[in-house]
């Protein structure tokens, strides 16, 4: 792959960046924001910063969790907003033959024509959050290894236990700072949302793949859902007699949008960050693991692409597989380059020298003997990495070690098993066990297994575990005769045959007699073997980690700086400005974009095919009332140096008052690698602007009782 | 094809401009200079346009034709500043395995060493330009149509012969404003041209075709020549014996750099442009022109591809074709998108519906009848452009139609031969017969004429000429039956059997047979036919378009406005000035871009594989005496709104002083169409900034001797 070189040296310089420069850096956790409350104000906030340091209090209850993203109520009503890639399921579920609400959008006429969501779909209300450090901890204490893992996690799964009485709470707990700290987090759980209002899909994906990571964008990518509650107002199934959900609190849509520079502020769920990662672990990621995650994701494509080439079959039954491959390949080298040009490593391990230089005692000696256990870690290395492949992007082999796991796990009593095997787990085993036939062709799979098998018999001997060795012998002929044989033999390829065995494992039952789940017998023991020398790492990690966390924030605090944990799911705050981007030599993007260019890009032709509605009602320019008119047109999308990552989706993106001016939906490609490293030049957020939500409801697809219900003009 | 929707009423209202948005267009002859002097004195012109006017003088004729580009004199030894490109033949001429100065470039090591020019390259000095109007048009006056047109081209070539005494000078006549004028233009033509300074292709062609037409650029396409004559002082071949050339004139070049909004000018030999066409010549040209030509390559293209996907020897053979084939489907695609989005077509029939109501008597009755004459060949249409692609897409059946048209015209005086078949064509004829070979295999040229017969049998019958309907029928499979037996029977594809017949063709006399050499006799009558009926309407437009011509420059004098003749090859002067560019809503580019921008771009892969050196130079910084300060950094190109078209590469770009500031190279996408249309929005020229050609003289790959004699700083 050609790497893009590092910046030169004499620009390199310009990088090490005072403590300043990294003001924009932080997912804050509410809690900590009273500390920070004089840079926020610096930076332009105009409330206070105490009022934000409780999630389960206005304003930051009126933030919650909706499906895999954010969401924030807009009405004391139970109106929500999120983005329309956030609720695609519920459009998508809601969509007919007869009327396709997925292209043509849909607004409710009414309250009673709101439409129910999948049965799955949840939202989900912060109502508790409180600190069990000492309660995760007290069996720990004294304990390593293993143990020390395994007494963290019966004291979390105890706590969860103790806490979900009812099925009204679901109850997690929160890891901060690698081990750290602990919290309980309790959350509403609602059950009956409901569809309101939808734009087309080619106004709320407009671009799609092709936009995706760009900037600059023109989506309006925002849906509005209404959260409904039983009579007695705690949370419910559907059901025609429920009323909408009174939200603790809810955000006021502003009136006015922000410009160049202008204070912004988003709270939401970010997934994972590594950012407080040893120096060490950078340097593995760049140098090892994610060229090594391009190289097989390119082994991989190229193999499918082979076998589908004379293969129509292969062809479509790979080839959503084949487009995952492709974006997570896609993913590790944008990861790749922007580390290596934000010289991350280096930068990293400068700063990790000077704070292990200013670090003595019981933490030093613990920061050692972390630095040993990472070592240890990196040297299984590429194994653990293709073990998991191999386990993932297979279906027939990955039905068998499935099956053989849960068998194992089903002989114990519910809790005790692994997360994954228990009892509320087997719908989506079984799901999983019936849709491998959508996605299955025997050369398919042996041609992906070539490759990972191929590169695992390449390892060196410590990276390798003797039960594969025996299954698919130490060459190529070897491996290819394996496949062939224990394709040729099996007979999971039919959904009975798996079926079947699903009942017997789940009675922890021997499974019936083939080739794959013969197999499956001494794989399985093997990874359980190398899951044990895993989670025995991951007990030092827990234990250990604490000290480099409390290295870094004396460090930081020695540079007037505060930490954040990284993130890790949890109800976060970040907050910074409006800001332009200069990705390349000459190249500058204004921050905030206009319909003009929704009109640039229409051809007519998916994702460009703007609605004929929008089309006009951009020819007749009657942007009075939502326009930005220092560009003298109708704002879209707005660009913000605001730190976010994937979970960030429909956060809420406030201005210096409290106001909800947009609606996060995605980060330009240079952010790729802000999962590990914050750069200030080149890491934006991109959100709607909600100015464009409000023209598009008054003049384009009217909905004006919902933007009474907002508070808005409704022309 | 997806087509960009036209700008939306509300926008293109904007787009009727007042005569002063037309203030940067325009191509001016440099004797019409003083009557514009007004006008460039306010875009910032500091010198006098008197001193413009003739092209024969000081500073004009140091500008001059080089290769099939233009280039300037830069001292008074006949030093010759040019592109890269440009001189491209001449380097790769050079260049040798043993020594790859293509790759590594090449500098001089004295004038012994400077390297002599492939044979056929060519400088043309022009020494003398004078109107002949007269004398064209003294016998064609009273004429019309087909006799209209023999009696100007009869009158040309007399006036060619007549002027062309010696082989120093080299004669033309120059059709200007269609017919209303004719210039007899007399150049010196310079024979012995050396290599002087090239840097590497990394450098010269930094980017090649991924950043072709692409703004931001950062390529030093530049070459230094020197022509040289005889110790008379008068052209001649190479001979180590000669010195040399004083040019009449050389320009400076500048020590200091251009500015945004700064003011600019260019002199160079712009090749066509179709600016004063006629609405309806427009309106054909993106209804009916354009949108088929994109066709009919995407048929050619997908017909080779196919063909090419099982069969290897087509692959390689038509891989040129092939790549040509899509080159010309984007320009064609890109001049079509381009006029679509300045929504050209309303404007001009908008501009010249005023024009006609402003025009009365005589010249409204001529109008009228080009316009009946124009609507004529519009009828003939498609059938015209695919006669063409039939002859230039093909090996063989091109072999055959051009040898029984040298057999033809061979029979007449050498004089009285249509151009292409005299006897000083012939070398380059037979240069055609002999390549044929490499390029061709007969299921490629099958595939090729069974797209552009299979299209010419759907036209209606008044385009198509009955000898191809008999010699390939009426339906598919005619066609396909008639193919086979031609390509199994014929001999051509030997090369002995095209040359064999090449003699006996120059020498008027009978071709021994063969199927497709019978075939041409027939088509080439059907080709003579129509040529005639072209020739006939290209005389009555000879004849009434200077109606058309002098209605407009009343027109637009009545705006106060002039007019400058289309582009047709002589030498012309642009002026405007330094000027970004925001191709879409939100992007802008800068107007000068810098060495960081290499480094950006630098993979390590051709073509953005920065050589060693000067990534060595840039990241030292060492940028004193070259730099641009608002910039703190080296500049490498720079953007202007000068008006330029194909033949201006190599163009000078001179400062309000006249001094040597940048070096024309290419232009940015969205100008494709300005060959038909000037956008002052989008239309923009890329230069090389000067300071990067003496920052790399300087500092990367020294010449100070050239430096020297250029009067520049060595260091």
């Amino acid at each position: 792959m050609p790497c893009k070189r590092p910046l030169t040296a004499a620009l390199a310089a310009g990088l090490l960046l005072s403590a300043a420069a990294h003001a924009d850096e932080g997912m804050w956790l509410p809690g900590q924001l009273p500390d920070i409350a004089q840079q926020m104000r610096q930076a332009g906030f105009r409330g206070d910063a105490r009022a934000l340091a409780d999630v389960t209090r206005p304003p930051l209850n009126a933030v919650v969790r909706v499906g895999g993203g954010t969401g924030a109520f807009v009405s004391s009503d139970g109106l929500l907003l999120t983005n329309h890639h956030v609720a695609y399921g519920v459009i998508q579920y809601n969509s007919r033959p007869e009327r396709d609400i997925i292209d043509a959008g849909f607004i409710a006429d009414g309250r009673a024509d709101e439409r129910p969501s999948n049965p799955d779909f949840r939202v989900l209300v912060t109502v508790g959050f409180d600190r069990v450090t000492d309660e995760v901890l007290a069996e720990a204490r004294g304990l390593d290894g293993r143990a020390y893992y395994d007494a963290v996690e019966a004291a979390g799964k105890r706590l969860v236990a103790d806490c979900e009485q009812g099925d009204e709470v679901r109850c997690s707990v929160a890891n901060m700072d690698y081990g750290s700290d602990f919290y309980l987090i309790r959350q509403l759980e609602l059950r009956d949302v409901r569809l309101v209002y939808a734009p087309p899909r080619a106004i709320g994906n407009y671009g799609d793949e092709i936009d995706n990571f760009m900037w600059p964008r023109h989506s309006g990518d925002f849906t509005l859902l209404r959260a409904y509650v039983g009579r007695d107002g705690r949370p419910a199934d559907y059901s025609p007699d429920n009323v909408p959900y009174a939200p603790p609190a809810h955000l006021q849509v502003a009136r006015n949008g922000l410009h160049a520079g202008d204070y912004a502020m988003l709270a939401g769920y970010p997934g994972t960050t590594f950012r407080h990662r040893t120096a060490a672990e950078f340097d593995a990621q760049v140098r090892q693991v994610l060229p090594q995650r391009v190289a097989v994701f390119d082994a991989l494509i190229a193999a499918v692409e082979a076998v589908g080439r004379d293969d129509a079959e292969v062809r479509t039954r790979y080839a959503a597989q084949l487009q995952t491959l492709k974006n997570r390949r896609k993913r590790a080298a944008g990861e790749l380059e922007g580390l290596v040009r934000s010289d991350a490593v280096r930068q990293r391990r400068a700063d990790e020298d000077a704070m292990l230089a200013a670090t003595r005692g019981d933490d030093a000696r613990d920061i050692a003997a972390l630095q040993m256990v990472l070592a240890q870690g990196n040297a299984a290395g590429e194994g653990e990495q293709l073990l998991e492949l191999i386990a993932s992007q297979t279906q027939m082999l990955r039905s068998a070690l499935l099956l053989e796991r849960l068998r194992i796990e089903s002989a114990k009593p519910d809790a005790q098993r692994e997360r994954g095997y228990q009892q509320r787990d087997h719908a989506l085993i079984e799901g999983v066990l019936r849709q491998a036939q959508r996605r299955y062709a025997p050369e398919g799979e042996k041609a992906l297994l070539t490759v990972l098998l191929g590169r695992y018999q390449q390892l060196p001997d410590a990276q390798r575990l003797p039960a594969f060795d025996a299954a698919f012998g130490r060459t190529p002929a070897a491996l290819a005769s394996a496949l062939d044989a224990l394709y040729a033999g099996t007979t999971l390829g039919e959904e009975a045959q798996r079926l079947s065995r699903f009942e017997a494992a789940r009675a922890a039952q021997a499974l019936a007699d083939d080739p794959l789940v013969a197999l499956a017998g001494p794989l399985v023991a093997a990874q359980l073997q190398a899951e044990d020398a895993r989670k025995t790492r991951e007990g030092e990690q827990l234990r250990l980690r604490p000290a480099y966390m409390r290295a870094l924030v004396a460090w930081r605090a020695s540079q007037g700086r505060a930490v954040y944990p990284d993130a890790n799911g949890t109800l976060r705050v970040s907050f910074g400005r409006v800001e332009p981007l200069a990705p390349r030599d000459a190249v500058a993007y204004a921050p905030v974009t206009t319909v003009a260019g929704i009109v640039e890009k229409h051809t007519g032709q998916t994702p460009f095919d703007a609605p004929a509605p929008l089309l006009d009602a951009i020819a007749r320019g009657d942007f009075a009332g939502t326009d930005e008119p220092t560009l003298g047109s109708q704002p879209v999308n707005f660009l913000t140096n605001l730190d976010t990552t994937g979970g960030n989706s429909g956060s809420p993106v406030l201005d210096a008052r409290g106001e909800l001016v947009g609606l996060n939906f995605d980060s330009n490609w240079e952010s790729v690698s802000a999962s590990w490293w914050f750069d200030p030049r080149t890491k934006r957020a991109i959100h709607v602007d909600m100015r464009y939500m409000r023209w598009l409801m008054a003049k384009v697809y009217p909905a004006p009782a919902l933007l009474e219900e907002m508070g808005l003009p409704t022309r």
